[in-house]
């Protein structure tokens, strides 16, 4: 668990998307991030109080977290020499850079030095049993996409934010690095032994109280050959009680798999409904998550439109249009 | 690669039984198997000749295969002895004990002053990449269950060897451990990290002479909550143009899941082809294997017979009655 609250650490980020992690905390746990660390050259502003490590200490943050992709995926000199200095300033850090902080001797012995902590959340830290399928209390709700990157995780953040504003019980249950870094937890379901995903996914989202809602993020798709066996694992781990359908209509193949084209939102639900009811007999299939970012407003609301009519579920962006009928769905269950 | 053939170590083998890994070798390996080794007390025997280290060593043996199970999860100081004994003769040595031999430092230390080899087949000794999904030449089938534990390894060796025994070209692909130490060769899939599992199908199984079949050992279950995840990137790792469904009738839930029942050979069907054919569009289903080990010749015949007339498929038990109508279906292809 990361400790909050958090100063973004922006470094020499090239442009605004590459401080996309940075954003997904500011968009989603605001309360999390009490300032930005930028160096010179650093082309992204998230619109927060510029702080020095010793300011930024001195206003309640606990931990660095490196908000941006580095390049040439090496820790160079320049950020190393701030990463030092904030744990020399009693801060921990937290990423999620393939590069890990725990293969920089300087980093460990600083940190040892200080008794400061190092999270890497690309690696798990926890032994996950393996799944024993025994049914939980509480209910989940789980985002299956026809592709990979089609806004699972931003459609279940929203879910929980409109959740918890109507006063309901709601936890987002992360299960990739960009998540784990926005909440402070979760599992890097991508980096678990394949014996243990599904297991690790039931360790996440426990036992809860009956009218508790888990939103578990997904991952990847049934349809994308890379990477649906973790797909499969949330499916089957997971339990759901419901499920979002996800989409992305301008995509002209599967992320990463020409040759490969995406499938229908009716395909997507006859694939994953029997296999969720494996699990969890009781599973429904209730709304429709599109990201319309690239169609413009008159294009994006006729979709939605004829989508939910063709489907007979609400549909929304919630990133765009908001949450609400995906949000009434679930408290009608 | 583990060096072939073989001593097979039987240890103090409490019944037949516990050397079933021993067994797997000399049922579909003979060729492999020079002999075998038993402590006093060993109550399991493969009719193979008793020899000692060195006489294995003047057969031929290059590799001291652990083929029984250890008591108590750990390996005592007598299999020790041997183990050293094996070495120092020259022997590597391979095993797919969850106590690994790498982690017993006598064993690495002896193994490094003669130059031999320890072979820990349950785990991942390669790089796997990520998935890519572009269609590879030559021809594969996949045995998916119903359940874990149904027979599929026995009915993918069993269908190599009657396709290699009519000329046809064939390489049966381990996926477990027990498979890998009767060929030598495969991936641990199960120990596979969940971003690199259909990746490493894609590995095992690379391009080959379009009339070569590589037959895959499947691992788990569309419908075992635990595994699904391994089953489903075999699934789209190995791009099968062949199902075979493989069931044990008898089962009165899903292995380790009390509370689940087994799904029927038509739910299998239904689950596991329209997932095929996201990785490869041609893929059919084309034979029943049926486990009819708890069922006596005319019960099991009978339900053989049923089976057929109801999915319109060849039904074989392949090790009880052979494979030919499944390698039958497999040439016509």
């Amino acid at each position: 668990m990361i400790k909050t609250p958090y100063l973004l650490f922006l470094g020499d980020a090239p442009d605004q998307l590459a401080a996309k992690v940075a954003q997904g905390i500011c968009d989603w746990r605001p309360e999390h991030a009490v300032g930005q660390y930028r160096m010179p050259g650093c082309k992204a502003d998230l619109g927060l109080p510029d702080m020095t490590l010793a300011e930024a200490r001195a206003a309640g943050a606990r931990t660095l977290v490196i908000g941006v992709a580095n390049r040439g995926g090496v820790i160079g000199q320049e950020w190393k020499k701030v990463l030092v200095a904030a744990l020399e300033e009693g801060l921990d850090l937290a990423s999620g850079l393939h590069n890990l902080l725990r293969d920089e001797p300087d980093l460990v012995a600083v940190a040892e030095a200080t008794g400061r902590a190092l999270h890497d959340v690309r690696v798990p830290e926890v032994d996950y049993p393996i799944a024993n399928g025994v049914k939980r209390r509480g209910r989940r709700v789980l985002a299956v996409g026809t592709d990979c990157s089609v806004g699972k995780m931003y459609t279940g953040l929203a879910l929980d934010a409109g959740m918890r504003a109507r006063g309901m019980k709601s936890t987002f249950r992360a299960t990739g690095q960009t998540g784990i870094l926005i909440t402070g937890d979760g599992v890097p379901l991508d980096a678990v032994v394949a014996d243990f995903m599904a297991g690790s996914v039931e360790w996440l989202t426990p036992d809860n109280d009956d009218d508790h809602w888990d939103v578990i993020e997904g991952q990847g798709s049934l349809f994308h050959v890379s990477y649906s066996g973790v797909t499969m694992a949330l499916i089957h781990g997971g339990q759901p009680d419901a499920l979002i359908l996800c989409h992305e209509p301008t995509r002209e193949h599967m992320r990463g798999l020409p040759g490969y084209g995406l499938p229908s939102l009716e395909a997507l639900r006859d694939m994953a409904l029997p296999l969720a009811r494996v699990a969890n007999p009781a599973c429904r299939v209730v709304g429709v998550s599109v990201n319309t970012r690239d169609m413009d407003e008159g294009t994006a609301r006729r979709y939605l439109t004829e989508t939910e009519e063709r489907l007979g579920l609400p549909a929304t962006d919630p990133f765009r249009f908001g949450a609400d009928k995906l949000v009434d769905a679930l408290a009608a269950m």
